[in-house]
């Protein structure tokens, strides 16, 4: 009989809407038991969220460093789903205590933190996982191995944008998750590059194995009392040569969640989008257009180990965020070959922010380097 | 702490696909604990797959009687999930045991069967439901609640396609899912229009609210060596006078899982894919073609209750047949307001059935009534 | 200095839809000129149409008779755009005046007619096209052109529809088009399946190279008043055991114009609709979608040949019904190769309505025989 | 009998692509006739166009300055087809001549051209007309009249771009279309911004009515050998504070003509896509997506003017075309209410190039002003 990894969740109390998907993903695949929570600093709101989610009381916590020493030796790992500032004290105490995290993004409040906590996982030997979900999609997956096997040649452009318009108006006053996002204090130094952009630029990174190695930035905050940005373009430069676009927006009125990228190499080039993440279309200048659908002929082993139903029956968000947690899992439980977002995207990722939050705020320099880590 | 409802196994061992679905589907929502399993009459193969589950040994079974004594006082209700010549004695027993129960479909062999079956839950007040999950999908209860509404004014034509092409060659000799679909004694009468037709007849009655009266049907069996029909089409008038076509094939060379509906009213039409399934169109002669997303400004509370995540993050076939069993359970833990597919809906598929393959193998009458049940 | 060929126009006054889309479409490369008309019975009517087109008085007619008489030498060949009831004897007439003839469907009232149209056709040698419109796609001869070369295999099954939304209710009173599609004296036996069905089932023979052998017909009046159909769907045995599906509808409300075919053989399948027409998708089991698209990479001669700017320059329905033309003046002109809808598919075509009218009468026998000519 | 407007043609000849479109759209609407040319430099390719367009051989001519002495009294415009060099001398001589202009894009090789070319058309009075042919769509007016309406409330972020991939690789040497478009001596100072970057700023001016204020360019010649740009990404800043980005690109592999706009207001949202021209999506966050289709429900008459056939029925890339053409020809007859690309439309063009340039040379300055005219 296997044993399932024991988890507990430190966030994801009533409303939080990001909580709920991590114990759906969580899950999906029958190798995790949440076994514990500290759902919420308020007692009332984690003994509710604990209660709804049939755990006994006596693993429900009310602050988090109480559960990680009441736990220890009960749990596998941590899964962390609070507002961004928490992340790196969080993470590290964790770590700390012995324990695999799972943690949202973006991973922290600075680069500096990130370093830190990258220090600190190399040290441990921890499974550290970031929940940059959308490379958990199998067409993701798919689109990194045609580029890696060689099919669109040399890359020479990207184009990466991820627009969303539910913050196109003031909504934060009343909107629990629109509040934190937009408050410097617990979402950092941006609001939108911070949330999205991150996912944009890991997403581009992922697909085409190169790195962004300078950039120009617009952010702008078009929402009238709002101090960080909620809408920002980057030109990008890639250390192969290869230039860029990326556009993050959470004002584009009337989308959804619309991250969709664009690889074109010498010879072929890739589009997927997330809205319709089954699909992705392959073109050549001297072929017809080829529209790989997961699981159906053509589907890479690289896609095809995250699958669970046949072509035609749409795998989602959910099933993608479930991949993520699965690879999680399996590497918590040993197995070498997971496949999932690390610390070192984690700290990429913030050098990412801090550039590009740095470019927007210089009119005078064009060109900025993403740093070294 | 709510409790979860337990919940027996019996199918879905090695090779099973649908044996796998179901138990996601069960486990998404954290509301049903699977208990204890008889996987498969081979007692090595059912025992990999219980330990694969995390079952403890002792609630693995090789015999399903004996399953359902054992766990007496245990369980609430079981899964059945084996070829469909199974579906009526396991359900009879299970009922026959006190247990509520949730079956794939078609429910049974023969209308007489679904009869018997209809008598019983009827008679024992337990907890009935088929798997017909394309009717999970939140955009089709959203097409239900508008037809419900009048926004398509009187209904006059439907047209219901189900396309696949797996078995457009003879795989049967080497695809355990297509040999016992494709052999009488599993399968029953028909193969594509007992697996996917009777998807197809379900959506459209649960959809327009109308019932097919009378049908002509043509059948065919296109692989050479094949008995039962692996293509068909159906000409349909309902009870309202509508006119209508359904079409199932499994010879679609190419096609995935195209089932698709399209409704046409006096003063409006709906359209939806399940290949992509948070979509619904809504065309009117007056108006710009409407398009709803799952989750988006318009989606009415009857699709809402169904969704777990926002717009634009997609939702998919497993989610839909989640909400299928989300609903069993609510209704198994006593909850009034539960919307999944009846005892009732199985045998009006089972007479869907019955019918078309009559008609089909009649080349002088033109119309074939329904049988009234 | 290439002579043009010089046409004359019966019908298309004011208020004519189809005679603007024939001026347009002959007009468009520039190989024939329109140089007389009799574009209305009504002096006046054809007199302000003759102005508009910039023709002299001296070539504008009163009486299409008088005009072939008066044009003897002058003109090479009429097109005749009238309601359907004056096709028959205006053709006649203009073959017996020694001119070519281009004729809007369906080609006569009667399957009777229609043979004696085409005996005359063979008699005089002159050219008679029938602007079965749909045909001069470029992606509709690329089907064509595949299915010839064997890429589908045998072909199974044939989906054609037409459905249209634009008689769901009675506009016949105060719409010109729709008054006399919906008058039996003009229009013939049938609304529906004469005026669109018959360019499916030309469609669905023409991409095919099969003949309907057999069918069995549903055809309905839905809106009060109205006693030509409106709607109506038909099953279909093709002569090499091929089955299929042809629906037809002026009812299904907020469809625009969504002629679609979709074929499927052993090895591939096609599909094609009319509101996408620069696009061909070609699904097998074996390999990925491909996607054809007009002018790229993948297009084969018989469809190059009708292109006449590059891929992503979309061509539309003039184009199409321009190509139709194109061949005819060609023709017209002595060249061989010319690629049109002649007097036998319209023959076929009267064949197909009569049968299917006649099956929807009959509520006894379920198939009919589409008559061999 | 209406009088046509008689036109001459510069350029055109064998092999060119866009004379032969300029012809068609020209001949579209029965309004113009092409009345005599000067095709080809090379005498004979010159008669040889003339012989293959019916025409005269003594109003085909060698050179166009012949012709348009030749031609006086005869003819009322020229259309002027050649590459980007020769079009500010063709056109100052055309109007010096009296006669109206209607003419490639980009409008000249330099800002200063472009200034001296709409100082003499103010003098002249006479008709200039640019080729912006894509503004010619019936849905672009229509997403212009939607902004002018306020649908979309206050414009915050407008992304153009226009992929194509034909030049990927260096097809100059064997090409005629790519050979002068990579020539800075007869394409300018830039290949993809000054031949399809123009077009999709003139779009966003177009569709917005907002004018570029400031922008910031990173553009690249990717194929070995080529000294213009192939690639090009620009954020911009619009004279009401809105940001944006335009992007053109020839390399991008496996693109055919993918000019696609979104503006995002604070009310809602356009998009259009030039590939699946006949559709307009209209977004909001309280509403569900509008779909706007050309000639159906809800289509403005900015646009339904500009509509030859019913909805469902595709126009494409000529009818637009055309568009343009039948706007000059009225406007040429002396009608007040045309809507074409006017010679400030081609200034802004060529200031836009400019400054893309300039911008882009700058590795120092980040953001650029498009020059004040």
């Amino acid at each position: 009989m296997k044993r399932k990894i024991q988890m507990g969740m430190i966030g994801g109390g009533p409303g939080s809407m990001i909580g709920a998907v991590h114990r759906i993903a969580a899950r999906l695949d029958g190798k995790i038991d949440l076994a514990c929570g500290c759902f919420s600093t308020d007692p009332a709101k984690s003994r509710l969220t604990a209660a709804e989610l049939s755990l006994p009381e006596d693993r429900c916590y009310e602050d988090y460093l109480q559960m990680l020493e009441a736990e220890k030796g009960r749990i596998d790992c941590v899964a962390i789903v609070t507002p961004n500032h928490q992340h790196f004290p969080m993470a590290m105490q964790a770590l700390n205590h012995g324990l695999h995290v799972i943690c949202d993004k973006p991973m922290t409040l600075t680069v500096d933190e990130a370093r830190q906590l990258r220090g600190r996982v190399r040290e441990t030997g921890l499974v550290f996982c970031l929940t940059h979900n959308y490379t958990g999609y199998p067409m993701v997956k798919q689109a990194r191995a045609m580029v890696r096997q060689g099919r669109l040649g040399e890359i020479r452009k990207v184009v990466v944008e991820y627009p969303q318009g539910w913050l196109a108006s003031a909504i934060e006053s009343s909107n629990k998750q629109a509040s934190w996002r937009t408050d410097p204090k617990r979402a950092g130094v941006s609001c939108c590059m911070g949330d999205i952009g991150s996912h944009a630029e890991n997403l581009a990174e992922y697909v085409t194995g190169l790195k962004i190695r300078e950039l120009c930035a617009d952010l702008h905050s078009f929402v009238p009392g709002r101090t960080l940005d909620d809408d920002g373009s980057v030109l990008l430069r890639f250390d192969n040569g290869a230039r860029g676009v990326l556009m993050a927006s959470q004002i584009s009125v009337g989308e959804e969640n619309a991250l969709r990228i664009r690889v074109y190499g010498t010879q072929g080039a890739l589009e997927w989008c997330q809205e319709n993440p089954e699909t992705l279309q392959y073109r050549r200048n001297d072929q017809p257009l080829t529209v790989y659908r997961r699981g159906w002929a053509g589907t890479l082993p690289e896609a095809e180990r995250f699958c669970r139903i046949p072509a035609g029956h749409p795998e989602g968000f959910l099933e993608a965020f479930a991949n993520i947690y699965s690879s999680f899992a399996d590497a918590a439980a040993g197995h070498a070959d997971a496949d999932f977002p690390s610390v070192d995207d984690g700290l990429r990722g913030m050098a990412f922010i801090e550039a590009v939050v740095k470019s927007a705020a210089d009119d005078q320099t064009k060109w900025l380097p993403v740093a070294e880590l």
